[in-house]
């Protein structure tokens, strides 16, 4: 039985081909471009990568150029579409409504519609996926993992703002958070990793890539998290500002004549590392620039951290004692400069950090730990897997044994659990760095 | 010598008369609707309170009325307006040109003109305040005291925000922060609780009234606070929001078809906890529906509180080891419910409250403790005493022995500084309520 994920936005659908008995993606891809003259897809099976040009004016198209593309002979991993099971939406919003993932049904997509004010820039494209996808692949369930989800369990301290009651009760202005499924793989694995149920776990994990976010876990569910109505609020991002007075916006707009619309696209799209630095909103640029002297970038790093640090901080207060604090996504996994400046003076807070270990944990393929063995909080890197969870929802939902992920466990809830092809990479990986060997948690 | 100090507002004129030589404060008032077709002014002198309607249609009327009454032959504390050798005024925003208190002059008064854009509510009445003030009384020195000076020492990361880099360097957005006046007195007298010097201090200490703000001090400066460019941002307020994601401003706009202004107005004067309880922007009106089991009032102290928690952990993140947590203000000094609410659960950070102390602790004339013994962190309760503050600037500034608070002792600094009106109003307090004695700091 094989399983498809798809996630897509407005000019791309990336997907994912899982063999459920095997427990191994088959193929894993992206169409970029959908809707410009030329689109482009990147196609990686067999251990190679296909790169080319095609013609995708729509998300219809591009389901379709993915299903002949994992059906080619050549580049392709199944013999017919039969094969494929159900499909797994990545779906941005789920609102009040949904406190875990659905089978698609014309009643969940009235709601997505309804919801499409919440992510105007992504819900459309989400629809528009599921919708082609169910014409494309019509005989098989289509299910529908949300990034909200998994925050549903916060408390009302959490997820209200103190603004006008009606614009909760009549317009939805509320927390829901967002990188949802990231934090369901990465809550459970770090529950595993530390030999505790989930419901005796206490987390604080940071979600750091382009767009960044952090969650407070109690009790092995989320109590608190830092993007709110959408994902501009919390911490420093490569194009996001996070966190600011609310007063700069009427304040900026009566300053220089520009519209609301325009200043959520200058908060969204111009700030962040990309605003601070002056030069790009890549972690990487910024660090190799700080590295030669230039004082923005230093700053944007320094902001970055600093931002965090505080989140940390704060989500300590609201939980209590944690018992480990997680890296992860892209930054978190491969940015020591910037794990570095967040838990350096946490000591009193009992995060220690081994500086050497911290510097050489740059390995996607496998779960590391930068504490010192003393240290009273383990600091764990967890290299996320969205799509396992979506594939594993859509499985358990085909099944019929889905639930909520407090009632539910997943395959890589075992402490066996291996994910094949990271395994196979980190052997790689260790025959030519051993001392991975040691971070390994 | 007699100091005067004023502090003026849109509608109001507050004041207080300072003898230097006997250190006693002689009389402490105010005018209210100044500008309206009745005045009223409140005038505590000799131990009485005398009120009466006035006719102040501007601020020149008021401080004329304030000088006449403090002269009065039967309220008047002294004999000629000559015994006032300087006025210390309260000015909201010094941007970032003032770290510290100054004396008026044109250049001055032009950079106050120059910041209106940054305090439009409060700016203009303070600049009428100087002005009229130095038409009725034009022989002696007037001082400003900022309430931004005292974040003046903020390091980048944690004054810039991450928006467009031109916002700062055209239009100062940035934070300032405000109640530094507060900040300045609390700090200091912490500092003199712990029998340290304020350059071996870390604190973290609350400012809770109507507004209200929480500030991060390392080795004796501040370092972080929670209002921003305006008093909008950070902890839950009587009427404001606080922190909330930026692109709730657009959204609501969007959805409701209101102006930039109007949303500002919302966010200010609309929300915090007046818009969650629905009832009260008080918090003894809060606190009372709460006990009679309304539950959004209950959610209003449990959203303000947990508020306040995270802000308390970020900011030891943010500093390190901390000596004390201090509360003050309104709020701070006379709402257990509220501290038990933020304290509750900390015990992990090393904040251990007395439960019995907290509630026994509602008493303005002395500085309590409420930490356990062996609790790691003390927990003051300092009442605050800006006029002071603004008094011995002022003196200061006078005598030429002014400096930036990091170089310069206040006589509050001294072990055995005494308030002395307290100090009389705290012996009959301990009269009726000899517990107290063992809570004091």
């Amino acid at each position: 039985m094989v399983i498809l994920t798809l996630n897509c936005g407005s000019s791309s659908a990336k997907y994912q081909l899982y063999d459920w008995a095997a427990k191994e993606v088959l193929a894993v891809g992206a169409i970029e471009r959908i809707g410009q003259k030329i689109s482009t897809i990147e196609h990686k099976a067999k251990g190679e990568t296909y790169e080319s040009e095609v013609s995708s004016p729509s998300h219809k198209e591009a389901i379709e150029i993915i299903i002949s593309t994992i059906l080619d002979e050549k580049l392709g991993v199944i013999s017919s579409v039969d094969e494929i099971k159900a499909v797994g939406h990545r779906v941005l919003h789920g609102g009040e409504k949904f406190k875990e993932s659905v089978i698609v049904t014309d009643e969940v997509m009235e709601v997505f519609e309804s919801l499409v004010h919440l992510g105007p820039l992504h819900m459309p494209a989400n629809i528009l996926g599921i919708k082609a996808a169910q014409q494309v692949i019509p005989e098989v369930p289509h299910c529908a993992v949300m990034d909200t989800a998994w925050h549903q369990t916060m408390p009302p301290e959490a997820y209200l703002y103190a603004v006008p009651y009606q614009w909760y009760t009549d317009h939805n202005v509320r927390r829901y958070g967002f990188h949802g499924t990231s934090y369901v793989y990465t809550a459970k694995r770090a529950s595993v990793l530390l030999g505790k149920a989930p419901k005796d776990t206490n987390l604080v994990i940071a979600h750091i890539g382009n767009g960044a976010s952090i969650c407070a876990v109690k009790n092995g569910v989320c109590v608190d998290t830092s993007m709110g109505l959408t994902p501009l609020e919390g911490l420093i991002m490569g194009t996001r500002s996070g966190d600011l007075d609310p007063a700069i916006l009427p304040y900026i707009m009566n300053a220089t004549g520009k519209s609301a619309t325009e200043i959520d696209t200058a908060l969204n799209k111009e700030s962040g590392i990309l605003a601070i630095s002056g030069l790009s909103s890549d972690r990487r640029d910024i660090r190799d620039a700080a590295a030669n002297g230039d004082e923005r970038s230093q700053l944007a790093i320094d902001m970055e951290c600093y931002r965090l640090k505080k989140y940390i901080g704060g989500y300590m207060a609201a939980v209590g004692k944690i018992d480990a604090l997680v890296f992860t996504a892209g930054v978190g996994e491969m940015a020591p400069h910037i794990r570095k400046g967040v838990l350096s003076g946490l000591e009193h807070l009992g995060i220690i950090f081994d500086p050497v270990k911290n510097e050489q944990a740059t390995c996607r393929n496998t779960e590391l730990e930068i504490s010192t063995d003393d240290s009273p909080v383990k600091i764990l890197i967890i290299p996320t897997d969205e799509e396992l969870v979506m594939t594993e929802d859509t499985y358990a939902l085909l099944q019929g044994t889905y639930d909520v992920h407090t009632k539910f466990t997943y395959s890589f809830q075992s402490a066996d659990y291996e994910n094949k092809a990271r395994a196979a990479a980190l052997k790689k990986d260790l025959e030519k760095r051993p001392y991975l060997k040691d971070l390994m948690a």
